[in-house]
């Protein structure tokens, strides 16, 4: 039986945990809330999952340590110093060492992301000696350092503990090869390569904030940094201090009606539509939230209310089951069944249907000329996004920040949105739309068509 | 080791095939071209596949029986009297027997859809007597009996020979369960059941065809009856003669990004969009056709040219996957590749789109009063759904026709197309727009949302 | 969308259970514990789970009625007369009726095999008069009627009842399909034909128990009958009145390796191979009791103590977990690991192991002859199969009667066990081992190999 | 789209093949056979192959490469100086370079092993400079080195081609993770590590024969290695030259009644007992060779004659579809069909069996003292094992030998035959036992048992 490591990569979340074990023992790092991936990974090993680690409380996602504790006996290890008590878990510390088989798995304290982060170097008793490599948790990314504005009082502190926590890692010696909790597309950075493999060697010559090796320089170019936060994340921490529940099966979301949908949206579900832009532009129910599958997690915790129950509209059950996951992924549970039988049908049955134009880059060059008052280009991407290159006339919100921001817009105006391509903008539209304005637009393709026009 | 009896429904064309067995032998009865299912089924009771029956040549699929019999060594069976020889099949005749442990097959001739036509009557050796069931064929469907349109020369003749055959499946008794080749939604008959279990007895009660007692009434209602015959079926009955090949594998379809599918498009190639009408509404391909998924096997026979090679926009692989194993179900095997990446995507990377405007029921009941000269109303439905009822001054033209009768429209006019929902409406659309009708609309929901309005 | 009609079979049970529905609506008919398969169904047919029907209280498995009500929110139908209350379900009467689309279910009182037996009709709105078909539960199958032991003291009053309820199904007519709870194999019945699909009109031919049609003869016949009845039927009983729970989950079984499993064993619990006879006869763990996986439905109410926790010895941990679910369908949940990985690497790791020798035919005549002082031909196999046909000299006692009568057995002998094949009987000798007998083999083959010898 | 590296992992011959991508474009490197794994990854990622890599040409297993290509049109690259011409590949040499997104894969020739070796560094061309990794082939494994024993005439001319083939990999430098073409357990290598994951820096820090830091000192301790040749190896060569042709697929896999099994058998089929010694010893068919299923890639080449049909034996249809694929990867296609319905039945139907007697440590230690004329342990291990630790008075004939060496043994004599576990040993002796060997038993637990007794 080899020694084994897996990665188990969550797209939307761009978060990555690992599976780690040797001689029918194994340990997962840092699991998501659905778990049974873990359990398969542990079986198809023949191996038992005596060991759970989570390198920081999780504030972007549901942690699945209790439920896999819960299901396979497992002990829950978690670094010291948390904000709040992990009612599910030990604390390790500095130097602890966890033997799985002739693995040995050893504690690095390494602060700064979060008070209780903590990395993880992997030791082969049969080489002993250096790493092998190193669960980096949200410390060292490939490509980026862990993001450090949680504690806006003690900015210059934790970002000053970061850069110690990574001169940490470094001293691992090159040949240790990284496994960070997040990839590229994650908000726990910006910079992510879009690499998902790396050493402690690679991102030594390569990763940008490990080029600068003065203390002080370190803090002030992480004090530039500018993070969004989603409303949700101070929910999930507490949610993770306490220790989440099982996440509800896809298997049983219900199959709805366009009656039955209707009647859910009236009595005050909302209605969210999972399919593609396209197909939302094409037709979709009256008064339903765009958003497709994957901008679930990145979107969810900023547009919607964790209270309130949500009905679906899909491409089919398959999709609908996907995204019940990748809403529980984020703590939002009720997710009460899904119509997914198409928009013909839809209308076919007598049901009103609403439409979103789509405009093109040629569309939009011609009325930038026009006049302002009468038509505005509004542009949702992420800030770093508009100042890299915008489009001349266009205003900025975010679109994690459009719902707070819908007074500032006029409503008399036309509006064209976008984004990057088109997916993003279709969200914004839709909010648009359901607070009311009448004349709104998508630039399909959106930035990626303007540059590329 | 109980005796098992399954069946293997094919979606679209309304395919019914059934396995058969005991004692580790079993027979499958009408296979199509992808023959994985049979072998599944077959292993998971343990039995080898020995025999393959055909109840009549196919024309409306690719028979799977010639690869069937190639993987397992199974014999094929075939009918007397084909119009073709067979090349891979065995003749059988009236009162041949088929053993597989105590079943017994029993081959009936029921000629009248086909002069091959057989039925096959299930028997079972520790209740000698009595048939339990019988595999049906096109003879007699649950509703409805065979179309007897295949030979225009003899249709009175032809039609007297499938009375008789009904007699003589009559003649089973009350008790015999029926399993025929096509359920609910074949082209292969209109009046079927959309129910998909019945017996001798609850046909000989209910079914409208079997209350006629005198041959030649019967002979004069089928002579009435109306069938359309897709281009296709002449290639399927020839190649079904030869054998045809083993379907190209779904593993190997290539995915294809914008600037591979244009190039492609350019040197000649059919663009397909197998998407749901409102996501080829809201974005898609300029010159694409719109072929939603669950119409391929049903229109692609009318509409493509089975020499020219298909490139695919679908929603993702799998999807595009499904669709070349539905092409190649109904013979057409040269898909060479898919763009599932999304209209956003395709936009942002520079690339045209085009988007085809949905109305509604207001819309059209509003325009049905506006003057003809300008406007029409074009309803591809079959000619029996357009007369059960229609909008006033809609014009009819079946979906399968559309392309040999553009010549008869005026390019001038702006057109709204009209099916039952709005999903054949799509197609027939795009094909408007593939030739050069710039003002084309299409009503969503259709008859029904007019009729629900 | 046609209506559907599906059957679950439950091996090991023969037990069956039906979805049925139409129009994005479904009924589940007798669901056991493992309900996934049912939501599976419903799904692929866009269909929501509306109604459950029982036919009867299950005295053989845990139903999944209430799990499945309370996944979906359907309703919980069962007749009158329960023995206990059915705490999760609603009582159904003759002539109330379900509708489903254009399906109506109608509820058939059939009393005999349990006070509170129903059977339900199937009729087609489109086609309204006749019944299409019917769920008969356990008062009519395939080749035989319910058994009626289950009263004791009123043998006679119900045993008439049954041939009125059965009276009462064959005047739906013959072109009804039936649809039973149970096929061959079951100890719900003893005659049951290896053939899974038949209609009143078969049956009124062919079913011997419907050929006597004098009450008071039918009575005699079913007096004269010979069931089993395991232990555990009891506690199916109460547990189904009040509703059990759901099913453990496979994938959370754990892997044992040889350590844990002999402390477990130590510690009081059951060691249960759940692997071939042969492997078993090869080498097993010591102390184990042989029970081959296809087996467990059927012996462990008979041979285990539902209070005592199980670890089992596997091929492989899917073995494993099918034999979690397979206990949990009769209640025995307490499955607590499995060691799968050899019995080469047990003994590698120094642990004891032991063997059964296997004899065949030739050994076994031989034996026949000799003194019967020393030796014993011990036969487990059901009383009506000994009956049928046996080896002079061999004993009887029925497997499931063994661990009781095992004084009636001179330890001092040597034993070959038998019975049809092999099977059985290794799980007799397994259970005369443990018991102290020391000299103790297993006749490969039995009485198949005797017979063909 | 992250840039992606996917392991697939073939077990029995150690085998490692990756995946690498970036941008929808995809490499594979070293594929199997069976080449479905890498399409299902390709897809997933939304990835076209465009390019498949051999680091040498495959001794040990069938090259997938001309079936990948042929499947994708992906062109196939190959390392110069190929002993054959490798009909279906271009020649790429040092410094070739091939781009994937922003992925370059640059080529090391590595010559020693083979020829025709070569490395693949990978760079990201956002952080040009240093190689982030490497893929090895036959070079450079975790914690050994390729072996350089198949040009027998230039065993020191090619052992110092390696010397020097390693010193470029080590100039990679310490950052870069290595992805060899073997694992633990290959017959590549023999002091592989259990680990999976490595870098440059950490082999260089650990991997013993890197320690040798002399040209002729590590030449020397080259020649001093001893290596297994299977008789395939040379097949295999000849045939990745030639480019191998498609699997046959599993699912075609006939069932065998026990009849077929035998008439089979006695037209000249080997039959081969794939299921777990412990079964095979329980009871088996006659003249059944007993090879598991974990050791056909590594037996089936010393002990089968490529010409020779094979039936097997195996637990179920999906154990002999898995053996299938397995006889498949190195070259044996001619499995013809498979009984798997149990010993217990084979017996029932009448036909005879056989058994192999287990023996545990306390037997083996009482014979050990007893007289050698009549009884002989004999230990099938490879030398270096034998070398290692063994039993006194065990004769060793490694078990791929075997078979040339039966003339060495005397067939007057009992037989214990022994290996690590009774693994082999049970090949061993169902080899003696086809070879006319009377008294023949397996020490269950072998070395591992004594060693812990």
């Amino acid at each position: 039986m080899a020694m084994f490591l897996e990665k188990v990569k969550t797209p939307g979340l761009a978060h990555l945990s690992w599976v780690i074990g040797d001689a029918d023992q194994a340990a997962v790092i840092d699991p998501r809330r659905d778990i049974d991936v873990y359990l398969e990974i542990a079986k198809s090993q023949g191996a038992r999952i005596t060991h759970v680690i989570e390198t920081h409380r999780n504030e972007d996602l549901v942690s699945g340590a209790p439920m896999l504790a819960e299901r396979t006996g497992a002990r829950v290890l978690h670094g010291p110093n948390a904000d709040q008590e992990i009612r599910y878990a030990e604390t390790v510390r500095e130097s602890d060492c966890i033997e799985l088989g002739n693995l040995v798995l050893k504690i690095l304290e390494t602060p700064g992301h979060t008070d209780d982060s903590i990395s993880i170097a992997i030791h082969d008793e049969n080489n002993p000696g250096d790493a092998v490599g190193v669960f980096t948790g949200d410390a060292l990314f490939i490509g980026d350092v862990g993001r450090t504005d949680f504690y806006p009082d003690r900015a210059e502190e934790v970002a000053g503990k970061l850069f110690d926590s990574l001169n940490k890692l470094l001293a691992l010696g090159d040949q240790a090869i990284i496994y960070p909790a997040h990839g590229a597309g994650s908000v726990c950075g910006s910079g992510m390569a879009e690499r998902e493999f790396s050493t402690i060697g690679h991102e030594r010559l390569h990763n940008s904030m490990l080029q600068i090796r003065d203390r002080e320089e370190f803090i002030e170019a992480k004090l530039d940094e500018m993070h969004y936060q989603p409303p949700y994340f101070r929910r999930m921490e507490r949610l993770n201090a306490e220790g989440g529940s099982r996440l509800p099966t896809p298997m049983g979301l219900t199959p709805l009606d366009p009656e039955t949908l209707l009647a859910r949206r009236d009595e005050g579900c909302d209605v969210i539509d999972i399919r593609s832009p396209e197909s939302y532009a094409g037709a979709h129910v009256e008064g339903a939230l765009s958003l497709p599958l994957g901008l679930i997690t990145a979107y969810a915790g900023w547009l919607l209310d964790p209270d309130r129950s949500l009905v679906l509209v899909a491409d089919d059950l398959d999709q609908a089951g996907e995204a019940l996951v990748h809403f529980g992924r984020i703590g939002y549970d009720r997710v009460e069944g899904a119509y997914s039988g198409g928009m013909a049908a839809w209308a076919a049955s007598g049901n009103a249907f609403d439409s979103v134009p789509l405009v093109d880059a040629g569309d939009v060059s011609q009325r930038v000329g026009e006049s302002k008052d009468l038509w505005q280009l509004l542009d949702v991407r992420k800030k770093e996004e508009f100042d890299r290159t915008a489009i001349e006339g266009a205003c900025h919100i975010y679109l994690g920040h459009l719902a707070d921001r819908l007074d500032s817009l006029d409503r008399d105006k036309a509006f064209t949105v976008l984004c990057g391509s088109g997916m993003r903008a279709m969200v914004g539209a839709s909010l648009l739309r359901r607070n009311g304005f009448d004349r709104v637009d998508v630039f399909l393709g959106s930035m990626g068509a303007w540059t590329n026009r």
